[in-house]
């Protein structure tokens, strides 16, 4: 066997038990669960998600799509469209099932509706809303209600509705409540223009793992997009989302020096780790070490981690293994070709990442 | 053809005046080059650096040593090999050609004997010592001096020399004289408790990108290992040790959106970029976009570069390319399975990342 470190663990039992939490919630609410891949862009983990009840998935972008088209018949494609090559993708999946895009702009809508004449199929389109994170989205509701106009009008696309993301909400969840009323507030001055006008608005997606208990605030949400809250990471942990034992994906590594004092090194640097910096804690480090809690990750190098131990009791040594989870796990798991899948009195397996490096 | 991006555009002209700058350096000062292929991972181009005049290449982890070894009979592992899997890689490669591994613990000389003698083979070590970055390395002559006697004694091991890296060496060129006079004094008195008992050091091993050309500062070097030289990028842009001109890597992205006032969205984001600061200028964004110099990138999100353009005279517009320059390209590398080789007068072919992932 493979012994060979650094190595991305998952753990099959952590991921069923955040699976089933998500499907809960979504069931008690009414609301729908469509999970975002790019988390985990494995095939196994999407069919796990749709089996615990997801009515479709998400992806980032259209290389991730012609992967998990492979086992969905409903793909969102949570990112706007714009370039010949992107649209053709999208025409061609849409050729053969249901695609819907989220977008925010004249020249995308105008470039996917060429598409999707070219191409003789129908594309659902959502229009993309900032409701604060200010990264894509139309900024008023009249702005929405404009582009869903020209959605409604362009050939070959159907208006689907809303769309957003509020990527800005990492208050605790106890005190999410203001943020997510203001964002209620504007999808619903959109979608009464849209109803006034006569626009169909099926589906309002949301969502993010951070909020994602909270959804039911936001009433018009008819769907949620988590994709973190599959694995969990030391962003969800310190944020206070979730605890230790819910981080079902990790890193085993090796101490491969202890040459300086007060310090060891392990094999997984930034092109294992990332140079993701923990968003509620920035100065925490690159990574929790379970076996170490005292000790921080305080600098990485491509391949070398450098531990700080001098407040640990005990100190690693050299050849130890240890288990970080990561700050973000997301961009960790696009760094590997295979995961290692374990489960219970069985031995870990490898997962394919199928849809690793699919940033087209 | 393929006009998806974001895309790893390499810039073959470029290259080959960067590789060969640094081996009429080389050549110049009686220094071998070794060049650390963790940067490109890219079989091609370390042959390109092979056909320069490199003595040899170098890698950080076993993985990428096993395909560096397809064409190269002289590979350095810069890296310390403790675990049996790394080992048994390393003797695996040993009975068949050239390989040298820097260490700096008991363990690892250990380990490594073991597996020689296991497979019948001799692996050179170098003593890798602490010359001021405080990542690995022992921390003193005579520490140095007792590592290289127990690799001496070691079955199946040969003692080569000594390796240090000087990774906190990022003056300006013209101000590096003193901090390389250290370093030559360091290794200078190591050299001498060896010379004085009669252990072999044929090879010094040294060097990095930013002090590359200063390396005859530092007369005890046989041999230096700069990665990023092939390339450069913004971190060695604005450290001042090359010109945007000599950055023959960089990332075609398009603008996907526009909607939020100020600010454009790109196609690339952590997953293509890294979250890699400029580490001579941390608060300069992720990357410099070529075509909009006044641009900042000021946030990433896994997918999603956001571009403050305020500052600009004139802004880009949703579907247009820009091209970026990221801070540090070797994770950017690290992150494709192939890169466009862009010579004058051809159109772009597809460049294999032979080792991408490679991080056992």
């Amino acid at each position: 066997m493979n012994t060979s470190t650094p190595r991305l663990m998952i753990d099959a039992v952590r991921v069923e038990k955040n699976l089933n939490r998500l499907a809960a919630y979504g069931k008690s609410h009414n609301l729908d669960i469509r999970p975002h891949t790019k988390t985990h862009k494995s095939l196994k983990l999407a069919r796990m998600q749709l089996q615990a009840g997801a009515i479709g998935l998400t992806v980032a972008k259209v290389g991730e799509a012609n992967i998990m088209a492979e086992i969905c018949d409903d793909v969102l494609v949570a990112y706007p469209t714009v370039d010949a090559w992107r649209c053709k993708q999208i025409a061609q999946l849409a050729q053969k099932q249901k695609i819907t895009v989220a977008l925010d702009s004249d020249i995308a809508v105008e470039s996917l509706s060429h598409a999707a004449k070219k191409y003789g199929c129908t594309i659902g389109v959502l229009v993309d809303m900032d409701v604060g994170f200010h990264r894509t989205g139309v900024q008023t509701a009249l702005a929405a209600f404009e582009l869903a106009q020209k959605i409604d009008q362009a050939p070959g696309l159907r208006p689907d509705g809303l769309f957003c993301f509020p990527g800005q909400v990492w208050e605790l969840p106890e005190n999410q409540g203001p943020v997510l009323a203001e964002i209620s507030s504007k999808l619903a001055e959109a979608l009464d223009l849209f109803s006034r006008h006569g626009l169909p608005a099926p589906m309002v997606s949301g969502g993010s793992t951070p909020s994602a208990f909270q959804s039911h605030l936001v009433p018009e949400f008819t769907e949620i997009r988590p994709g973190t809250y599959i694995f969990n990471d030391m962003n969800t942990v310190r944020g206070g989302f979730c605890e230790l034992d819910d981080c079902a994906a990790t890193i085993l590594t090796t101490v491969v020096s202890d040459a300086v004092p007060g310090q060891v090194v392990v094999d997984a640097g930034s092109k294992t780790l990332t140079s993701d910096r923990c968003g509620p804690e920035p100065q925490s480090g690159y990574g929790y070490i379970l076996e170490y809690p005292e000790a921080k990750i305080t600098a990485l190098s491509e391949e070398h981690g450098q531990v700080e131990v001098r407040t640990c009791d005990h100190v690693p040594t050299v050849g130890e293994r240890v288990t970080i989870i990561p700050n973000h796990i997301c961009p960790c798991v696009n760094l590997q070709d295979y995961a290692w899948w374990v489960e219970p009195d069985r031995p870990p397996e490898p997962l394919p990442i199928d849809a690793r490096g699919k940033v087209a």
